[in-house]
Order: structure tokens, then sequence, then C-alpha cells
């Protein structure tokens, strides 16, 4: 059974494999009427874009996204936005000698078992490529938040190898972000990050990192319990991201060393407003939001295409030692921002359209 | 849209609330002709049940599950099987004042925004007694895959407070664990944890905990990308939980620290199978199992029940303080254990049975 | 992959055997907040009891309907209701010696292949009794559609045998309806009918029948194109239905011979709302309700348990001679008539709340 | 909640509307390994294409289509097939005084209720163009069909207007049906078909038909009862597909003037396999096949977009007239032919996948 879409009332259905002639997304259930800003949109795009520092996949990627329907007069009109967006900037030739390899970390085993076959250019269809069209689709639902309930989705890095942003949550600034060419919120240490980024590309090695993501303005009354609550498909999706080992919402793992009395989160009212004094819960409580800010993060693995030695195996399971030659990414996580933020909005998206009309949503 | 199911191929759907009459589940996709064996059922429900001993909540459940349908001459027919367990061993009075109040961190106030309207006796749907139906469809999903697959599951408790095993998740001892009152593998360190929960229940306090969880014998080719993967699915089951903030697989949040150098397991072949030689992805690669053994971590809060005075607020807005009677899991983690196996054998079978016939699977 | 479901917002879940302990439903998705009219939900499932009259089966079904969950002092609290009804009324010796047969136009050998193993009592799983916890679902929905839009359905028997009804769709009074004992509103040729099932009980034969059902006051905008249109869902729960053959909808099959000209509804306005001056669409353009009465038909075939002898195989394929005891319906069509209307309220909800927030509808 | 995807296992989603630059599908659960030939698929589209004679539109749709994912060398990798068509040979000019205007029979009125903004050029989303690229894919359903399993799935003209082949579903011999320009097998009949055409486009009128399909070699055991059984489903295909008002099955309506004597399908055993001597079921027993042929009839109206004056209001319900310009199908059954057995494969294909490794299915 497949499991290429996300969502079910918005609803991202993903095709395309890394070095395919082009990869796509069909959005449905888009609401119909809103006024797409496509330039925005190509922003997010160029967000994710490799090449934009020297830390990050030089693969040239032009990253042009096309809607081929579901638009009418630059309007949403209800019905599936398809979105095309053509692969370019590599050579085929680089990757066909790992055609028979399995390389450490990544998924080349893992699909030959499943599947007796898979292309294998690029990682094929287990590629991080494939997040290029969340993206699109991630800023579609992130307009259709905003522009109907003022929400907003904010991700960066938080911590790459040791060096952890002191900044927290709440003090994150937008102008910030968008100035740090590594997504990094704390401009005290971002020099350490880049010296570390600079020391790993030397040595032909690679870093884990975590994402934090901040998402404001969410009614009270998004998610469904039991199964479908609204942490739990953040959970979902964000562990089914490239490289994610690990996912926390609010305090996260700390929680498991806290009291009860520590931990609980007072009710109080403010402006009118039913808010908690602390925020441990990361504004989700039984699975549904309780209208304070959503705050959770994400572990990403270092990219395991290293340019040092490995030993590893072939499909023949004979030993052999490989160097993954290419242009790749030092840290995934810094690219991983705004996918982060896409699936985010996919989810949340999702969830406030199967409460409209149903939980004081209108 | 409702969010009561679990799983697609085997499909659980969760219906009830802690203080009706019952309880139940419907379970959809069970293979048919498989001989079910009821008194292993009953015990893993046993092993969820509260009043096990002093630290967990003395709510005096019978727990007798019956099954209504789906079985003929004790073997499933392939048809949805019912199961149904009757709520006992509570008194209602002991909550009513409740009713208005909005209880730090549990769903009072979430499910009041949601849907205007909530059964509030012990928490009605929110509560962690929705977790006895799992268990008893999740030891008929272990039933399916020990049989047919050879494959074992095995949750316990990783840390409480501060307080962490010290055996590795190869070292665990079955045995051990039915020993320990506290589902803790590590019997040096168990005293520790007695203590600490024995001081909590003087003060009226709550603590949080970590459990750990093994799946041994997954054949690789279990899980569906992009958005299907299995750690995925199984991070959804896992934060659904109740009480859970955070969750990780392999060395999970650890991996942020290390380079790809460090973190990327080798293949290798072993007695004709392919392994690797650590097992740092947790035996997910690309969201595909890859024959190693699944190990992950699920992060659960306090139980948020405390006999210790707070501050919060009503119905109207209100502010209050309240105590809140009763007796209550002073961990929740320990009861847990049972649940996150049951959770695992679900995921893992609805997998099992997605790939049927079409990867290697028989 | 299961199929014991249908309706995706509002989605109902029926498990049971024919003469298991009991059978009963699940009923997500149903709007928080409305007080149910508990004896009129039992009325209806009174309309489809067995023993109405000495033309439908005569087993003794009490059908008392039981809600286990979902409601909190007498309103739905917008999580599963579920539904139990107690198998009682009939003696398994009756059947058990049909256990190794196939008889002709049951599904006794359709699952035998498909299922290896089967409940062979009284049809078990394939038992139109499935359909009694299906009107009981059927009956909540529909008050939820009669309490929110005003929407009416009302079935009946077109035909049986030969004998048509003269009364139009427009002219069906629910009265005439309420006193037949075969659900006939053409009260001239009502004695036609007794006479001919008079006359098949005698000769221990079955007829086939049809029923024509009509929805009143549905929004236009009802049903998502492509592949979930709102006639497309009607004629899947139709054709699912036990012993259904055909479905069609406004003019059906006499359309194939009409011209364009002929056969096209012209658009007007009558007091402000948009109508068309005939209804051969049957209230459904492109999938999607156009405010006009929805009208089709479903058409059954004879009840394929008759007394005379019949000759048919065995499990081993040896040829065999049978007579089929016991009290069976001569016309199914009958009995049909309130699961007709509790499909139709089931599909026709869950369109509502796949449109509630989004299509004019509040 | 959008509805734009069919099947589950075997699951396409199609996007697109009439006159955008493209329409297409994204193919998804096509089992991997599977050497598909492009030049068949190619055939079933060009059955589908108008202009092959003067009774069908004569837009100039060239219809290539293109294969953008999912294929490695030749052969499907168990990943999504992205299918894209252009859309081409039309002027958008022709349509643009439609925009604002109710065609009787078509879904203008409909749209612009659900949606409130519609892409009206060529009917937009609503045109029967959708169907091109559910051709593609149901060519691609039918080549894992008959590749694995041997089913054959045929369908024709069985009338129209009151013109009806006597060629029973027995004796259709496909080679008289690729000679047909109204792909109608009873030659004797064709020129009535001819000239009944003939004189209904010089009076710029159009006619309905019904289309019959034949699938054989389908395998006891295929559909899932409650609610997805098979006939169920291809009920849902069939009514969900552009100007259909019917589905019946086997003898379908003419059951309800039989008896249970005259009904019932007696079994017996042939060459080792169970068979029936009558196939009055059309295949299907309690929604599962029972390995005799399926039979089924679709029953199409008359296309609404006809050259005569007819009456109907715009967008403000004012009154007008109007005349349908532009090149339209006469019989709209004629051009459907590939698109049911395209939908055919679709569902069979879907629930050969729900069965397989399950049901005697490998």
């Amino acid at each position: 059974m497949p499991g290429d879409s996300i969502g079910k009332m918005f609803k991202v259905s993903v095709w395309g494999e890394s070095h395919g002639s082009s990869i796509g997304a069909v959005v449905e259930g888009c609401p119909p009427g809103i006024e797409l800003d496509l330039n925005r949109i190509q922003e997010e795009l160029n967000r994710r874009k490799p090449g934009r520092n020297k830390f990050v996949s030089a693969r040239n990627e032009k990253d042009r996204f096309e809607i081929l329907s579901g638009l009418f007069n630059g309007r949403t009109t209800g019905t599936p936005i398809s979105v095309i967006i053509k692969n370019e900037g590599f050579e085929k030739e680089n990757y066909e000698e790992l055609g028979r390899i399995f390389r450490p970390g990544h998924a080349d085993y893992t699909y030959h078992a499943k599947y007796g076959i898979r292309d294998y250019y690029g990682g094929g269809r287990s590629s991080a490529r494939m997040t290029a069209p969340v993206v699109v689709a991630g800023a579609i639902a992130g307009q259709v938040l905003s522009g109907e309930l003022g929400i907003e989705i904010q991700a960066y890095v938080k911590k790459i190898g040791n060096i952890r942003s002191n900044i927290s949550s709440s003090e994150v600034e937008k102008a910030d972000l968008y100035r740090s060419p590594v997504n990094f919120p704390d401009m005290d240490r971002e020099k350490e990050i880049l010296a570390l980024l600079g020391k790993l590309e030397e040595e032909g090695n690679s870093v884990g990192g975590i994402v934090e993501c901040v998402i404001k303005n969410v009614p009270a009354g998004f998610g469904e319990p039991l199964f479908d609550k609204l942490d739990a498909d953040l959970a979902k999706a964000m562990v089914g991201l490239n490289a994610v080992k690990g996912f926390e919402i609010g305090n996260g793992f700390e929680c498991a060393e806290l009291t009860g009395k520590e931990n609980n989160d007072g009710f109080s009212v403010s402006n009118g407003k039913v808010v908690t004094k602390t925020n441990n819960s990361g504004g989700v409580l039984g699975g549904i939001s309780n209208g304070m800010p959503i705050v959770f993060r994400v572990a990403f693995k270092a990219a395991p295409s290293i340019a040092q030695k490995q030993n590893t195996i072939d499909i023949d399971g004979k030993k052999i030692e490989i160097e993954i030659k290419g242009n790749h990414d030092i840290c995934v996580a810094i690219r991983a921002v705004p996918v982060v933020e896409a699936l985010s909005a996919i989810i949340v998206c999702d969830h406030y359209l199967r409460c409209r009309g149903q939980c004081g949503v209108k």
C-alpha cells in the first residue's frame, strides 16, 4: 500500500526521483478562492535550494516550480494543484558506479530489499530532493493558514554538533534567520558553527544537528484524539523526513526528569484568552492545540555521504571500500529548516480543515 | 474527521470513555485461520492493569476482555474482531466536582475548546484507560507476528527521573522484567527507583520517565516511503500515547553531536544475512526496516494528577485552587510498557500486511 | 485490507456475524452536542425487524440496541458512538447441516474461497443481519441531517415481480407507507402484491423487487469530484447491500433511449432558488447535488434461500440436492426499505461534513 | 475533503482541467519490476481520442502521454508513476461567452454552488477530458492484471437509443469491436446506429447509450465485505464517470421480476473448477468474485451539449437562451468504452493487491 501522501483534508502526494526529468506534487483539498502569491512560494523554495553557501550541497538546482492546474485567474479553484519542478544541474555519470553498492547510512540496501529494483541515480526516490515539492506544497498551506487564521510558522537550527543556540524560542528574530547562512539565530555562536563546518569540510566529514520550530496563533481545538493527535501527526511528518532520528515537543525528553509539580503548566486568563504560565507542553494537551505556541525539535543525523573511506558491501554481499564523491551537505539540518516549516504548515492546515465548521473555527 | 483508528491494513478503532459502562476496540484486517491464545492476551492486559503495586493507580479494574465477533471455533475468520471490556471499580462521585475545572496538564480545556461538551468523569475520552483495548488489539497483532515471522517485541523502563538503566538494549532479559514491579531491567538500580517513587508518593507528587522498546526479527523491507515510513508510523503511535512528549529511534537526539564518520553503520554479511556492525540507525534506513533490531525510546511526562495544591481556572475563567484526590500513578511510564509493546505490534503488523506478497514476504 | 467501514467524515464500522452473541457498529465523526432521540432510532430499527408480517423472515429478533459510548447526558460528545445489539431468537441447530454446503445465490462459496474459514451459522458475516447496526447508525445520521439542514429521506417499494407502483416519487405519502405491510405506496395495487407473495410462499419460492428512495432538501454543493461524487457514493452503498444487482439515479437506464434535447433539465429560478423544470438528473449534476430532490432506485434479486429443491455442490465439489428450511423473506426488498434510507443518511451526512465550512454550508 | 483519487492499494489521483496546459495522473502502488509496454498504453489512449469518426467530438487532441517517474530502464520501481498529457487542439475563445452561463445538464451550476469559482473553459474540471489520464492509468493496471493473472477486460456499446446489440456477452469478438467505428459488436445492426447518429448530427441533437463490460479470469476471492465489495467498487467507479446514470451487474434490474428458483445460479464443478451453470449474478456473490465472468452494464445519458436552442439561466439567475457551438459527441457512450475498461482494470487491480498473499492469490 503506497505511502506517497501526507494529509487527509489537505493532501499532498509527491512523485519523482532525484535524477528523473522532473519531480512534483499534487496538492488536494486547498480551499477555493485563495489568491496565491507565487513569488513567496518561490522564495520558500529558494531557501531549501543547495548552493546557498559553501557548506550545503553545491548541486546547481534552479528549482523553478510551475503550477499546472487548480488555479484560475490567480485564484485556487478547490481542485488539485499540480506542481512540477524540472530536475537540472547534475550529471548522471557521477553516480553510475554506485549502482551496485549499498552506501552506509543510505537507503540503498533497504530499497533493494523491498522492491528488488531501484533508481540508484542520486539516491532516486530516497533522495532529499523529494522535499522540494514538499516545500511548494507547504508554502501553499502556509498562505492558507496565514491568510485565514494569522498562523505563523518559524523554524531554525537549534544545535549543530555540540554548539547550541542560547536564544529561546520566544526570542528568535526572523530577520536574524534570513541573514544567517546557516539558519542559526544565535549570532554570538554562529562563528563557532562556521568554524566547525569548515573543519569538517576539509576532513570530508559531516555532522548532525537539531532544528526547532515554533508555530504561533493556532487556535485551541486542532487535533483529533485518539490516534490523529496534532503532535502525533507532527511527529510522523518530522520522523518521516530524511535523516531524522528524533522528535520532541515542549520540554520533550527533559520531561522524564521532572515531577508533576514542576512540569504542569497552570492555566490562567490573559486578555480574555486562556493561557498557561509556562509552556512545557509545547502548545498541545491531549493531542489538541491549547492556543499556546507549538514548539518542537527535530534531530537530524549527519549526512551519510562523506568523502572519507568507508567499508561496506555490494549487491552480491562482497566487501568493498568506497569514497563518496560529489558535493554533499555537511549538515543537512541547515537546509531542512524550510522543509520543517513546510511539513508543519501541511499538518496544521490539514487539521484546520478537519476542524472547519466544527470546533469554533469558521 | 475522526481519529479513532490506527493502522490501515491491520486497523484498530477504539471507542469508549473512562467511566462509561464499557470500552472496546474493533480490530479489522487480522488474517484468517489464526488460532488465538486468549490467555496470553489476558496476561498482556493484566500487565497494564492498575493496582499491580503501590506506585501505580489503585483503581480496582478487573479488566477481563471479551471477544464478540471474528472468531469461529477459536480461529480468526478474517472479519472484524470486536473486543469489549467492562468498566468497573470506580465511583463517579470522586470526580463530579472536577466537571467545571480545567486541571493543569490534562486535556480538560482542549476537549472543551474542541467539542463544547465532554464526559468529564475520570478524564472521559482522554483517559489512559483507552489504552486497555489497545493492549488487547496489540496482543492479537503480536500473535500474528510471532507466529508467522518470529517477531519479538520487548519494552521496559529505561529511566525514571534521573535514574537510568545501565543495561543495554541487547542485554535486557525478559525474566528480569517480569520480576520487576516497575518494569525496570537494571536490578542494581531498581531500589533507587523504588525509593524515589516512595518519596514522591509521600509528597503527593509524580515523575516522568523513558520507555525503551526493542523489536527483533523484522525482515528487511517493511515501511512505505515517503510519508508512511516505518519509523514515522512508530513515532506517530508513540507520540499519540497519553503523556508522551518525545520519540527517538536508534541513537536519536545524540546523533546531532556525531559526525557522519562516527554515525554511519557499515554493512557486512553474517551467516548469509546483511547486517550492520553498529546499529545507530535503530534498524530503519530511509524509513524501511533493514533487518537489524528496531530500538526506540519514548519520553513520558509526569502524571499531571497530583495531590499537591495547584492553581488553575474553571470553565468560566475564574481562578481556583485544586488538589486532585484519588489513587493516581506516580510514574505513568511504568504501566505504559505493555502499551508501547502493543502499539509497536499494531504498527509492525500493519506494515507486514502492507508488504505481504510484495517484498519477499510470503 | 478491511472493508468494514462506510463514510470518511461520518464513519460507520460494522462488526459481527449472524449468530454470534451480538453485533454492532462504531459510529465516528458525529458532531458534538446533538441530543439524540433514542426512541426514534428504535422505531427505525423496528421497521427493519423480521416478523412484522407473514411475508418476511419470522426469526424472532427483539433487536433492542444499546449505546455504550459517545453520549453524555443524552448528547453526543463528538467521540465514537458504540452501538451493540444482542443476537437472539434463533437456534444454531437449524443451520449446522449447511456448514459443508455451497448454497446457490449465497456467499458460502466466495467466503470459503477468500478466507478458507467462515462462520456458517445463518450466513455468518454475509447475513443481512449485518444491516441492523447500519439502521441504527443511519438513524443517527438522519437526526443530524434533519436537525441541522431539514433533510428528509424516504424510501419505499417501487416494484415487486412485475407489479409496479404508479405513484410518482413526488406523490408518495409517508402515512400510506407506514400503513402498508409491504412498504408499498400504491394502495390500488397492494392487493396484487399480497396475492403474489402468498402464492410464492405456498410454492416455497421468492421474488425480486425494486426500492425507490427520495432525499429532499439537500443543499446544492454536496459531492466531491472526480471519484467521490455524491451519486457514486450512493451507488457504492446500495450495490454493496445484500442482494442488490443494480442502481440508477434520476431516469437511470431510460436515459439511454433519450436525446439530449429530451433529457436536459433546463434551469430556472423559483422563490429565489435555482431549480430545474424536470428532474431527469435525479438531483445530481457532475456528481454534486443541485438542490433538487435526489431520486434513485435499487434492484434486489429474489432471496436465494428457497424451500424448493435445488442442485448444488458441497465443499468437496460433490453434487448434492438441498432444500433450505426455516423462515425466510419472500421478498427482501420489503425489509430493505429502512436500510436504503439508513445508508442514504450515512452517505449524505458524510458529504455534509465533508462540505461543512467549505461550500456555503455552515 | 478531496475526492480526486480512486483505489487504495493501486491508487490513481487525477489532476487538471480541460483547457489547462496539461492534465495528468499519479499512479501509486503499481508492483515493482513490471516491464510496461508503452505502445499498448498509447493504443488504449488513442481509442478514447476524439476525432476517430465523425460522430465523436472533433477536438484535435494529439493525446500523447509521457511518464515522468516510477520507471527505471523500462521497468516499474514500485514508486509513483507520474503521467502527463499536454492539452492541445482547442481555442479558448470558443468558450468565453459561456463563463456566466449555467448550461443545462452540465456541472456549471453545481461547481459554482460548491466552490464559488470555476475554470469554465471547456467544462474545466468537470470535463470528460479528465478521463484521458484515467485511460493511461487503467492501461497500466491492465498490464499488471493480464501479465500476472491472465485477466482480460472487454467493454463495448450494448445499446444506443433503442438500438440494442443482439450479441451475447460471451460471443463478442474483439476483432469486430476494433473494426467498428462505434464500438458496437452487432454488425447487423451497426448501420442502424450509424443512421441514427447521422440524423441526430443534422438535427444538432445527441443520444444516450449503454456500455456492457466483461471481465474474464478473475480468481474467486476478490472483494471486501461489507462496504468495499467488488461490485460496489465497480458501481462507484462507473456511476462516477461523466454522464452515467445507472449501473447493473449480472441480470441487473431484470432480477426484480424473477423468482429465486429462476434466478439462483446452481454450482457445479467443471475441469476441477467451481462454476455456475447460469451467470445471473454476473460473477460476484456477497461482493466477492466467484470465478465466473464479471458482466455489468453502464447507462450514459445523452451529451448535454447540443446545438439546438435551450432555455436556461445565467449566474445572476436571469433567463437566457443558448446554442452550444463547437464539435461535441453525439453519443458519449462510444468514446466511454475504453474508459469503462480502464476503470474496471483499476478497480480489479486494486482488489488484486488487497488480496495478494491473503486469499490463495500469490
